[in-house]
């Protein structure tokens, strides 16, 4: 199966070729092809923006027409504001990558997601050469996306189909378990009781009436959350540490007689 | 509702600020901040590269730290790499947005969405203030997104969760905002200095180097989950108590003659 290729039609900015080519490996995308490119993409300036996407530059083909630039793909995705007078599917990003992915990945098909240049977008013969339309939901009062911006959105939504979230998540995410376990209820009971005692000390509760509500304000505020062991331990630290200025809350015990 | 705003942490080059703002018009979001800018912000080549959206870079605000870039926040939410060493959920922007869409919109909370320096991300003292952390899934062969770019992709992950999502849900049960709002970053930040400052007192950090280490994780642990303004009141009440029993801490003061 092969990854879609991005398509340029007549890109304008070296810079701007530079920065497509870093985004599409940042969403592991290789295969650049720019239909009558405006502009050099082997300069320094192209490579400066690539961030390291070098390969995918100097991999990037160019081609006289759309024809030839997709002569081996199956399907055309263009990516533009939504066309006028064109009967086209319309998609969002998010609609088209599960499509998208599916040709490539079932199907085994060669897909090329096509853009248009910067200034004026794709004409209608190119649109008319695609399977659908992707048109990236913007705020409609400031609706022109950047080029290499398009390009992340579109690149970022293969990405997220294609199953690019990282596998190896721990089922909570809020917790690194195997470095730092989570708290066990015990470990938060030992820590609650050794607050509600310095409380009770400290004249804290003041009335008994105002001892049950502010305790359970205070043990569901610490149960709300999820601790680890080391945290419960420094929590209780802090206790201690509070109540016992300059003292020897966590020094090592001697041994008497020392 | 607010919708989310921006906080750039030293961002060092001007025409990223311009583009960093237009990709926020683009997706509908205007408040543009920024900790310790290295760079301009109202020249040409922001304004040439914000493309439109002059107006998010005239209402920019500067900051000297984060702490103030946040007063008027109840949520950050930091987008940069897996942290490590440190206990923090881990979203995608897929995850995230509809959370931060929850919190935006259900419950009218005020939220910042956190981007660090262009060549190191955010350090661990700026995360250790955010409710979680917000990482792109990348190629893992070629993960360094340009700052745009990331802005880009959590933006219109918000944008899509903004359109996405049923307007008429009900209130998450966490909180009951009519009876006792959520508290703002202030406040939980007044809460966390008073803490910083006893603990000092207490002789509880010992030594230099490990006054930052376990300040950043208390900072953490308590900035990883939602209070409302009374429980904050709470804490500070809790510790003013540990570390002045049987004091005066909260009762009402006596007019001098009493």
């Amino acid at each position: 199966m092969t990854p879609p290729c991005i398509i340029l039609v007549e890109p304008q900015l070296d810079q701007n070729i530079g920065k497509v080519a870093r985004a599409m490996l940042n969403f592991g995308l290789t295969d650049l092809r720019l239909v009558r490119p405006q502009t050099e993409w082997h300069n320094e300036t192209a490579r400066r923006l690539s961030a390291g996407a070098e390969g995918v530059l100097e991999n990037a083909r160019a081609f006289d027409d759309l024809m030839a630039a997709s002569f081996d793909l199956h399907h055309l995705y263009a990516t533009t504001a939504r066309p006028r007078d064109m009967i086209k599917e319309v998609l969002t990003p998010r609609e088209a990558a599960p499509r998208i992915f599916e040709d490539v990945q079932t199907r085994g098909e060669r897909v090329g997601l096509l853009f248009g240049p910067e200034r004026c977008g794709l004409e209608n013969q190119d649109i008319a050469l695609s399977k659908a339309v992707i048109t990236v939901p913007l705020n409609p009062a400031f609706s022109s996306l950047n080029l290499a911006q398009a390009v992340v959105v579109v690149a970022y939504e293969y990405y997220q189909a294609q199953g690019g979230i990282p596998k190896a998540r721990a089922a909570p995410a809020a917790l690194a378990p195997e470095k730092d376990p989570p708290a066990t209820k015990e470990e938060l009971q030992g820590f609650l009781e050794q607050l509600d005692q310095e409380l009770e000390k400290s004249g804290y509760f003041r009335a008994a009436h105002r001892r049950a509500v502010m305790t359970q304000s205070l043990h569901n505020m610490f149960s709300r959350m999820d601790y680890t062991s080391q945290e419960v331990r420094t929590l209780r630290g802090v206790v201690a540490a509070l109540v016992n200025p300059n003292g020897i809350y966590s020094r090592p015990k001697r041994k008497r007689g020392d």
